[in-house]
């Protein structure tokens, strides 16, 4: 393990000055500190160098990373609360990771996970004074504008070719990005059991390419939704481009103003931004409207029990986010004549699919410190990075939830037809 | 449709002397309170024929089935508690049904479903002053005592030859109950990825097909405990003539007093009788139970959204039951450190298995009046009849929850190899 630290040894050195403002070494009492924050995290196998080069580790094992401070402030921030204040440290080039960045984190999760039930004091109460932002139709506007409107240019640098901005199905771990993306809109038509010539509507289509496939290999009609701009633009001329216009429609709305009867309802990857206290009013509308043997799937990032979303990932990634257990969850289907007829965990496809979508960021950095700046890198790559941790370690889970209206019986007699290899019945011309 | 009745008509017919005790007509005001009944329930597609044969009915459709009413004190009672009164009645012979008894139940639960946001207020009152019983580890002996203790000799004239008594799996719906409830064996065996060598802990194994089915065709030993002292004494029978007793241990005793480290944890049907208070404690036993690369699976009947337990099925048939929405199951999996990677909806195999059970019953129905008596069988062929109507209707749902510990990633990549058509890999010989 080097003794110094040079900002050519970290790929995203920039203007920071390591050292110049903070001269003074490193005291007894700081170190101490250090050294209890370590011990509170749960003694983790990492190493910490402060700003003097002086080494903190209270781990017998082999140490599998080290983490670098570049001063004495972030050291009090992050006694302060370390939840919020790593992130943001990370993201201003004051923490440096030396070792495999989601492995640190991951370990980190993990011990976390062991003693989240005593969180420090002063973290609850520094997010209580943290003013949330809410999830009505105004907030949900900034909200989803803050994340998914930084640009199709950028999403496309990274994401697969049909820029799906959720969690892949990987039916066999070596797949491809791109084929496993594929199969996830296949697994999720599956468990909907799309038949040809039924509607449906969508709830949050990101770019549209779920909405896209089902019309194209499953022959039905769609309808919809989503309040970013940015990506109704693009997938209507994906739409035009597979001269699918007169099959799928994609609307620049909120989800609380769908109207009409469909046999399907599908939402990937919206839930995470409805806000708890708006479950019910979701599952309601879905229940509205649906045929009465009508059928519907939510894809949602989840967690094995109620807790706040990080403080970091809320503030700076993902405002307004909120994560639900599946009790949590619930809440869209128990009061409204809707039955869970099947929920799937795939927490670690998540984990496979952040790894390629960091690999790729990584392979393109370059052109995005060009765009944006050094910090946005920073973000965004402890962002993925964390993620993947938080999926390796059993932080977050991927639900989704097929469900029908709780008096049909027109539902699937097994699951067997998921695991079939192509849907020749549906379509003899289908084939992934 | 008959204008009058007589007990040869109805094949429970028994001793109850028709009309013969009340020879009074119908009054007006009778049969106008049974007309506000129908209406209260919906208006539902059936007649009602009264002690005096006056005919009530207040459906436009075509009448599927006739309920009729032996006296004046049926309908006062029915006016005040339907949903206790309409079962005493019908096993007191006091009212029959005309027709397929469980359609004609399933079209009146189909019309409650709808109006269950208004129970009767009577309805509510009487439930509040019937007293519940526990579930503490005295009174699961007395409830499991009342149901399951009815004698081997009983549960051997109508269900399947390995004594399953929980929902089977009919990979295709022309199975025989024989071989979907082996294919229920292995579904459960599939989800839980069982691999040779392994151990299993089973919480509530009725007559221990499931413990010897995992033995004999996964290759693992397995510890089993019920506390039904009959079924435990089938049990080891059974696993003594298979060869099994050095591999499969049958233990008389309650789930709370399991001690150990395994690597699966299995309860099928048991946790009915676990009531809501125990849930987490259940789970927090699991949790303990299981190594850390540990999994589980509970099968249990389960509701659309929590609601009390019908009350005659509580008085008179499971004493002490509670069955749980998927919200209220997750007491026993959110705090524990679980994760739920599966949960499968069986609904409609449990109203198949109902049927072929129905049927069964129905078949052997003049042994059974000779052990017990006429009052027993019909009481039995409404719990079985209204089963099929609960489960037909949407009323009952039967889940499969698969799960593991938090944060072990030692779990199935997919869920493809529960679709296979052999575990060939598992077990060179094994075949179904």
């Amino acid at each position: 393990m080097p003794k110094t630290i040079s900002s050519t040894r970290d790929p995203n050195a920039d203007v920071v000055r390591w050292r110049s403002h903070f001269p003074s070494r490193a005291t007894r009492l700081e170190r101490a500190m250090f050294r209890r924050f370590l011990r509170a995290i749960g003694n983790p196998p990492i190493e910490v160098r402060l700003w003097d080069d002086s080494l903190v580790s209270t781990t017998r094992d082999k140490p599998i990373g080290c983490i670098v401070l570049a001063d004495r402030a972030t050291l009090w921030k992050l006694a302060f609360d370390p939840l919020l204040q790593f992130g943001e440290a990370y993201a201003d080039g004051r923490i440096k990771v030396e070792g495999d960045l989601p492995q640190v984190l991951s370990v980190i999760f993990r011990i976390m996970n062991r003693i989240r039930k005593s969180p420090t004091l002063s973290g609850r109460v520094a997010r209580i004074f943290t003013p949330r932002r809410g999830s009505d139709q105004q907030a949900a506007l900034e909200n989803v504008h803050h994340h998914y409107d930084l640009g199709n240019d950028f999403y496309q640098l990274w994401l697969d070719d049909r820029m799906v901005y959720t969690c892949a199905y990987f039916e066999r771990p070596e797949m491809t990005l791109e084929q496993a993306q594929v199969a996830k809109l296949d697994h999720v038509c599956r468990k909907l059991w799309l038949r040809p010539g039924e509607t449906v509507v969508e709830a949050g289509c990101g770019w549209g390419a779920l909405a896209i496939h089902m019309a194209q290999h499953y022959g039905v009609r769609v309808r919809a939704c989503n309040i970013s701009r940015e990506q109704i633009a693009w997938a209507r001329e994906q739409a035009r481009r597979a001269g699918l216009r007169d099959r799928v429609e994609f609307i620049e709305d909120d989800w609380r103003n769908l109207r009409g009867e469909y046999d399907v309802f599908a939402s990937v990857g919206m839930l995470e931004h409805v806000g708890f206290d708006n479950y019910t009013q979701l599952g309601e509308l879905a229940s509205g409207l649906l045929t009465p043997q009508g059928r519907g799937l939510i894809h949602t990032i989840g967690q094995n029990f109620p807790q706040p979303m990080n403080a970091w990932i809320e503030r700076r990634i993902f405002p307004g986010a909120q994560i639900p257990s599946i009790s949590q969850m619930m809440d869209a289907f128990e009061p409204n004549d809707l039955s869970v007829l099947d929920i799937e965990n795939l927490r670690l496809h998540y984990r496979k699919t952040l790894e390629h979508w960091l690999r790729r960021f990584d392979e393109v950095q370059d052109t995005v410190r060009d765009t944006f700046d050094d910090r946005f890198v920073r973000t965004w790559r402890l962002y993925l990075a964390g993620s993947i941790a938080a999926f390796d370690s059993g932080c977050m889970q991927l639900f989704q939830v097929a469900f029908a209206k709780a008096e049909s019986n027109e539902i699937p007699w097994t699951r067997a037809h998921q695991y079939s290899p192509v849907h020749a019945e549906l379509d003899p011309g289908y084939s992934i």
